[in-house]
Parts: structure tokens; sequence; C-alpha cells
């Protein structure tokens, strides 16, 4: 498992908002592939980072991946957007999800990938039907919509989840992939990968640490995933 | 009245969203200073434009006037956010308010330009008390947040309900400024500003026409303005 | 004015709701051409008397022209659902309305009359802006929902209302047509077609009288418009 | 005029809490004979002040005219448990309010007294059919909910709708009360008695002014109404 | 066990909405005396297929026990509409519920039985305290209130599902039944019978299927039925 | 285990509403320390017993320990009101909580206790990830709100799921308190210590019996106390 690939989606919020093309480029060019686009609507959280229109022009300048998690009260609205835009994996929170099926269907129908997020306190339980429809599962490790309160740590029982999930999908004899999300940070990273996540969203903590450039942080940011590839080896 | 100063603020939504900062610096270079900025939350019309984040950041690159209109059903959320980035008007909706004059305190205590915005189809009697505390009335001349919809043309009536408003602000010795917003075209200049429009919320139909510069454009919208200013004197 | 076209539009909700079928043959044998039918979704008032399905099964069996009437919180849904149907007339509520312009273009656009509702209480002032975009005013004279309720009677205002309207109408040179529904009655239509109102709906109270034939109490309901004509004659 | 009878409604909020029983005999003693009651539900605004069934509680231990004014959402449930409480006069906001008539009914039936509460900017338009069937407006002069934000001064036109109210009340021939509502204080009274106001809201500006007796205070109450009335007649 | 009674429920919406009391006379003389009623509020999914009067009157022509599946966002209100008709049973969605054991007492109170009902989606976890207090659990095996959307099919682990409450019931030593809803069909019923189906809600993909009389898709439902209970005997 | 503390917290509720710091202070006298203060907010349930200012000017007459249960759908707000006014311990609703980590670390950050409140129906795997970081969980055993509802007798499961809990709290080597609420009565205390509770929510059917002193009332609480704990020792 030492090899297994790793996906580090950097998140758009840490982007240079009034650049995005350029900034865009940039991660490109430092060899990414995956964008990491956080919907919020200013309901589900108090915040509301950046618009639809902003995601469909940006469809227009990159062929990069787009990774959407959308934090909403009207799932079934924004995963419709999003569909229109076309995007490459569509999450929505189960939290506030009322007709599951119908979304899964709706974003597999149009050849996306699948993923549904889940709050830190929520139990794998609801994943229970779940789980083997969809191709990823988004775990938030600090509360959605407020990465910019400097207030908020990962929970602490991050790596804990991130392997009981790890558990349930071997169980089940799947393949889902485990995105995590929340200071994903260096420092963490370790255990996360160890843990079995398979997709880190990238922020203020990793690949865009301040006063480095993206390649120095990207390096960075492999050497933690090797090092934890390596701990789950041993 | 016919040299009366009409502001022309071009809408964000127009601009280059990917390329924010270049795009806003080409519009202060054809000297304009006020920029209209749209929040609408995806609730109270289907549509979210673009973010908060993304206003904070424009905040940084540049110093024109924003001119913010929110669509959007949790007013005071909105209005705090904008009061928190440092923008110079903040327009809400009073179909969705409340509390008006607690939001109409809110933004003046920071010292700031309050504007409250109508509907189309909303009576100018809901500003019986309003009008004398408020620095502008925001017209709505197409359903809001609709913009990207082809079939939303401006409604009849725009004209008769700036000339209505016109009139009210008058008879009250007021001096409280009409923006119009919706559909605002090199047409329908010049009988909107004859009417009484003192900002002009300026979009794909004037300073935006494709296949123009936006110095073209603007002595396009200059001319329309002047034309108006004429009949007004007539 | 005396010989002015006065509509008697029968309510489905007082039809045979086991024999719908029957009940509207019945219905159309007695020369009435236009059915009332009352959309309500549980929400805007406790109460749901009748389904949307129901009323495209009955699209199917008669050609009488449907005047729906939605009393809804999501008026959107509702009108897109009846104009999917194919009916003659929609009539929403002003009051739970963010979008009226759009509500009135989306109906109209499909070849349909279009109709505002009122609750009793609500001003005429809402309709500054309005009148003169509909076809129909629909006024309610008891509070919408509770029309089962034995203690709602119409609102002593009924009268007044309807001539306000009429009057109001009148003095915009427009046509539009005025609406009552609520305890419509033999012994208060003649008042209501004096004041102004063109289109009855008819229930219990007058087309639905228990123990009569609906050609009886039809003849009964045009000597009561016959006496209200000739008031406003005189 | 000048006779005219006002009353002067201590507020429950300024009463001692822990002592309610108490703090009403005192009230009592000082010859005042109407309590009133702000019942507020936490969603309306961002307080909830006393409960109901403080207020059930409070029947029990005087005869006082209980004054209601509910600031809720869901005005329908607590006009029901103001009714089974056994209160004297309930008033209700119509921005919340829906089916209008329906309330003023279940109150009226009840033999209690119907007020009809409107925010600071809220338009008397929307009196038009109201006015004849209430016993009393309540005009919020402050934000409602927002007593105790030091922040919120009385409306500058404040004096100017009590004025208008009365006049559009003496020109229908009707005989409404007006009750007015937030800072009414010893240096507005004047103002607001000799505009028409009829019944008083009186708090911590009034007659609850601290290192003040009870009676002190409803004296200087008394004499600033004395000197409203007597500008009514000059 | 193989001779265990299945309960074929026909649901309203595949009978004659404008002949509903032919229809259902039919349903009776094919020897079947449960009628499945689905009460969607429009805002829970976007269908309301009938109204609450619809049922009332259908009450009072037919004796068949109604086996009523409230699909709603208020669903003390719908129980309550149903209590007062008279129905059979009544089965409402955790879902949506909040005081679920307060439903679960009112239904009971009123000598009616109680069924909770499940989306695709939803962990039977949800059952931990609930199975003991209920007769019935419905499983959804399509996503609610989109039974006319063709895209909509059964959910893969339809079977899987059954078998899994089949077997907890079984742990917990209680008689529960087992109700599926969704695309229950001739092909799916000897499986979803065979791992532990009590009732099966019959719509047009078997007791409807077009062009066969009621009581030839009768037989071949009790085939198909007769087929499952075997392949559980084996 | 026999000698472990059981607190026993009246209910706010059943003191004399109209002379709480009398009351307080006679419950202060009969030796306990600790009050439960019921937040309802009329819309989680249709109660709203006593406001957030009565807790306020509770808080300044005793030293008490208030144990805040907060049933309401705006956690956050009644949270921090909670916060500012000064209290021990404050438990909210896992079913209305999105951002349920966030509302631990706001409470746990003002150095105050944290609880969760599950309802009877509400299955002990949303304690998942939850229970390791919170000091106390409170299980409904009635329907939250419907206290004065005579109808409302404790679910018939109450005992199993605190001993549930317990088991679970032990195997995970916590030491989380299990709070018990509703007909917390001489006869099921016993029972509920047995199974593992440690405080009790006392109302009428405890410390409130009528016609009997507080102090002995509290004599008959201890002695179920004792009751129950010496079943647990044998």
């Amino acid at each position: 498992m030492h090899n297994k690939a790793i996906i580090i989606a950097p998140s758009i919020m840490c982007a240079d908002l009034c650049n995005l093309e350029k900034s865009v480029k940039e991660i490109e060019r430092a060899g990414l592939d995956t964008l990491h686009v956080d919907i919020i609507d200013g309901a589900f959280s108090p915040s509301m980072p950046l618009g639809i229109d902003t995601v469909k022009k940006l469809r227009e300048v990159t062929d990069m991946d787009f990774d959407v998690h959308i934090m909403a009260n009207n799932n079934e609205f924004f995963i419709q957007e999003m569909l229109n835009i076309g995007v490459q994996q569509i999450s929505f929170h189960l939290e506030t999800s009322i007709h599951i099926d119908r979304y899964i269907n709706m974003i597999r129908k149009n050849g996306v990938k699948v993923g549904v997020a889940l709050n830190p306190a929520t139990p794998l339980s609801v994943l229970d039907y779940v789980l083997p429809q969809v191709d990823t599962v988004l775990l938030m490790l600090i509360n959605p919509g407020f990465a910019t309160d400097k207030n908020e740590s990962q929970v602490s029982y991050a790596t804990q989840k991130v392997e009981d999930l790890s558990k349930l999908i071997q169980k089940k004899g799947l393949h889902t992939r485990i995105e995590v999300d929340g200071r994903v940070s260096l420092d963490t990273i370790p255990e996360l990968v160890r843990a079995g996540a398979d997709i880190l969203v990238a922020g203020t903590t990793s690949l865009f640490i301040p006063n480095n450039s993206l390649s120095e942080n990207k390096l960075l940011v492999e050497e933690a995933i090797t090092q934890g590839l390596n701990i789950g080896v041993k």
C-alpha cells in the first residue's frame, strides 16, 4: 500500500481570488491536477466564500479536475448548478439531505464522481446503505464553514475517524476513497495518510504555508505523505 | 438639472471573474470610481454569483467605491459582513427585512451610505417612513437574481416607477438618489435618466457591450445620459 | 353595465371528490364552463383539499376552463405544475410571492390568464405596479384555506373592498376582472355584483345549496346576479 | 380632549422578574391597572425575555389587565396560549401575519381586545382594511426585541407616525386607541400624547427611572401626560 | 412461514382519480381489503398527488383499510387529519420527525396501527428504540415522491435492506411487519417476499400493469408472492 | 458504587415563577445546589416556559449551579445567551444541531460543562464521536416540551436506554454522567439509578409532590436513590 496514489487537492479558497486564472495556472504548473472547490450558501454555515459564476468562469480557463464540496441547505439546486458547469466530483452533506439516493443518481448519470460529506460529529452509521454507492467519503475534520475562525482546531478524533472509515471500507470490500478536509497540515498528514486518507484538501497549513513557494510546499506535503504511507507499511 | 452628476456603476458580475484585479484596474482606468457588487445567497433567488471572500480580497486591490446590493434572506448577516470588509454603500431588500430601522442604523453608524432595494412589483408605499432615512433607493427593473435568464426583460413600467419615485422625493423635499438595476441599456438610459435615475448599474447592455472597449462603451453610455438629461431640461 | 357577463365558477371542492368525472359532467350540462380549482399546500393554511394528480386527470375528462387558485408558500413550483397540466387561469397570492413579475411572465408566456390573489386584510396598494399586468384580481372574502371552518364568516368589508378595487380599475382605465371567493352566497351576490365583481366562486352557499339541483341553484344565482346588475344600473 | 384618559402600561420586563408577585402588587398599589406583557420568541428578534408559564402563574396572583404584545413568527400559537391564560388585550405584528382576519376573530370571539402592532418602518397602508376591526394599534418606536440594546434610540419620526395614525383614525370616524412602545420617556411623552397616543408602554425611561419610587415616577409621567394633553388643546 | 399472509396494498395514486368510488369498488371486488394512501405535501418532495378532502370523502364510500403513508414536513398536522378521518394505519417518516414517541402515542391512542417510514439511504439504526413501539416499518425502495420520474429505479440494495430489517426484527423477538414501496414489480416481488416483506405497495409495475384486468394482475402478483414464499422455505 | 453521588436537580419550571427568589432560596435551604433550567423556544416544541431575562435575573440572586437544557432550533443563539449569563452546564439537542463540535467548543472554552440531550427515540449511535467530548448525556424520557401534557408518560424503554448508555460509557472507559429528565418519579428513580443515572431532573413526581414540604420530598427522593444504588450493588 505504500505506493498508493494520494491526491493533493488545493482549496480554491486559498488561491488568489482576484487573480484566479493566474493562481490556478501556477497550481497546474506545480503538477497538481485537482482543485477543491468549496461552495457554502451562508445558511448552512455563516460563510459564503465564492460564487457559482466564479466557478463557471474558472471552468473555461483550466482543465483541472474540479472536486466540489457543497455545504448548503438546498443540495439539489447546487448539485444541478455544478453539473451544468461540468465538474469531476461533487460531494454533498448527508446532514442536510433528504433524498440522498436521488442526488447520487443525478450526479452519477452525468458521469461525475459522487462524494458524501460528513460533519466531524456525524456517526459512520449514516453510511450503512450509502457507502457502496459513492466514490468518496469526505470527512470534515473541523466544523465546515469556519475555516477562517482561528479558534477552530482539528477535532481530536480525526485520525480515529479516518481509521474507522478505512476499516469499514475494507470490511465491505470496497474501494471508496477517503477525503479529509480541515487543518490538514504537515504535522497531521502522516497520521491521516497512515489511517487511510486518499485525498487531502490542502490549505494554509500545507500547500499554502506562507513565505514558501507552492513547489516548496508541495515537496513538504509529499514528504509528509510518504512518511504516512511508510508508517502504514511497517 | 441637466448637469446633474449621474454615476455609472459597472456590475462586478460583468467583470472577468478569473482576473478581477486586472478587470477592476481597467475599470478604474476608464475613469469610473464606483463598483456595483451583487451579493445573492441562492435562496432569495436561485443564483449565487460571487462570494464574500472575493469581495474581501477585491477590497485590498482597489480604492473604488463598493456599492453593494444584497439579495438575501438573512440581511443582518450579509450587512455585517460587508461592514467588516469596508464598503461605501449597502442596499438591502425591504421584501425580506423585518427590522428595517435596525439595518439602517447598523450601516449608518459605520459611516456607510444606506440604500433600500425594491423588487419591480413592490409599491412605493413601503417607503413611507423609510425614504427620509436613506441615501439611495435601488429600483430593480427585472426580477433580481435572474439577470442571466434571457427571458427576463425590463418591466414595462420601469420609467413610470422611476418617475413616481422622483416625484415622491421632490414632494418630500429630499435628495435621495435613485439607482436603477436590470437591463439598463443604451436604449433605456435616456428615458431612465430623464425620469430621475441618479445611479445606473451597468452591465452587458451598456458598459460591457461585447466587441467594444470599455472606453468606447463608456462614451456611448455618457451620450445616452446626456440625451436623457437634455430631455429633462426641455 | 347591466348586461355585463358575470362568470359563475363552481369550486371543485364542492364537487363529488369520489366521482369527479360525473360531477364535472353535471356541471358542464348545467351550462357552466369555468371550474374553480383550489390548490392549498397545507402550510400556507392548515388545509390540503386536493392534489395535483387529481387536477391532471381531470384535465383529461373535461374541456371546462380551469381557473386555478394557488394558496401555497412555493408559488413557482405550483405555477409550473399547473402550466404543465394546461389550465386557463392561474392566480397566486401576493403575500407569499417574492418574484411577482417573474410569475406573471411565466404564466403569460404560456398563453394562460394571470390572476393575483389577496387575503382579506391585504391593502390594495400592493397592486400599484401589478394591476396593469394581470387579467384578474381575486379577492378572498374569508381567510383562505378555512372554508370548512363554520366560524369563518365573510369579512364585513367585503363589498367595500370590491368597490374600492372597482374604482381603482376604472381610474386606471383598465379592464381587470374582479373575482370574489369566500361565502359568496345568494344573499351577498347582489351587493358583490353591484360593487363590481366579475367572477363568483360558487360553493355551498350558492351553486351547491343542499337539497336543490345544480340547475335550480344556478337559476337562483343568476337571479341574484341580475338583481346586483340592476342595482348597479339604477 | 385634554381630559382624555391616557393609560400608563408598565412593561413587565422592567418588573423584578425574581419577585414578580411582589413587584406587581407594588404596581397595583401605585394605582395602575394595566400590565404590558412582552412575548418574544427568540426568532422574530434575538430576544426571549419571559415565558408563557410565567404569564400563566402571574394571572393567578393579580387582577390587573394584561396587555400582551406578541413578537413572534407563529402568531396563532401564541395568541391561543394567551387566550387560554385569560388576558385583556392581545396585539400581534402584521409583518409576520398571513391570516390577519382570522387572528382578529379568534381574539374577539373570546371577548378580548385586539391590537395590531407595527414595526417603525411599516407603512400605515397595511391598516387599510384592518383599522376598523381593531381596538388598538401598537406603534413600535424602536426595533422590537432590542430594548436592551443601548444603541437603539427612538426613531426620529415617532411623533410624526403617531400624528399620521391619529389623523387616519379621525378621518375614518373611528375610536381606535394608539399605543406607543419604545423609549417612551418623560422627554418624549408630551409630544407623543399631543400627537394622539392613548396607551404608553412605560419602562426604564419613565415609570422605572432608577432611584425614584414607582409613585414618584408615576407623578412625573402624569405631569408629562398633562403637559402633552394641554399642548393638544391650545 | 410459506403460508404467511402477505398483504397487497394497491396505491390510490394508480386508481382512477376522477372516478375513485368506482375504482375502489373494483379493487374491493378483486378481493383486496387494504388501500395504500400517499399523502405528500409538495415540500418534502416536489409532488402533491392527492388531498386530504379526497381521503375524507373516500372514507365514506368504502370500508377498506386505509394504510396512509405521510410524506411531509409537518407530521403532526397530517397525522391528526388522518386520525380525524378514521384510517387503519398511519406511517410517517423518521427523517422529518422530531417528537417520534409523541406521534406514535397519538396514533396508538386512537386504536390505529403505527408505521414508521424510512427513505432508502436511511440506516436501520434510527429504529434502535422505535422498532418495538411500531406495527410496521415502511421501507421506501425509491426516493419518495418521485414515483412518476421514469429515471427513478428501485435502489440496488432493496432486497438487502429488507433482509437486514427482517433479521433485526427476529433478533429482537418482534413481529413487526415490513412494508415495501417503490417499483415493487412482478420481477422484484419474489425476492422481496423471500427477504421478509409483509406488505407490498402495488402500483403500475404489479397490480396496475396496463392492458390487464385488475384480477389478472392480482393473480400474477399472488404467483410472484408464492414464488417468494417458497424460496424462503427451501 | 453504592455511594456514588447522585445529583438531584429540581426543575425551575416547578418553582414558584412569581416568587422565584423565595422559591430558589427554599431549594437552597433544602441542601440542593443544582437548578435545572429549561429553555424552550416555542418552535422546537409548542412550549416556552420561561425567558432568558428571567434566568439572567435569577443568576443575580443565587449561587446555585445552573444546569441549562436548551430545547430550541437555534442552538448557537441560546448557548451564547446562557454563556453570557454565566451558567455551570449547558445541554443542547443533537437532533437540531448541525455544528456539534462547534457548540461543544464554545461551551468548553468558557469553562462550562457540556451536555448533549437526546429525544427518547434518538439512537445512541449519534454519540459515536461525541461521547468522549462531553461531560453529560441528557436522556429525555418523555417528549421534550410536553411535560404539562397529562397524556405523556415516561417511555417504556427508559431504563433500558439508561442501561445501554451506561454500558457504552463503561466500554469506552469514560466517566460521562447520565442525566435523566421526564417523569422521574419516586417509583422510577430506583430503577433509573440502578441502570446508571447520575443526575435526576426532579419535578412534580418527586421533589415537588404536592402537599409535602420540599424537605420531606427530598428525603423520599434520597431513599429512592439509595434503594436504586443498593440494587446496583447486589
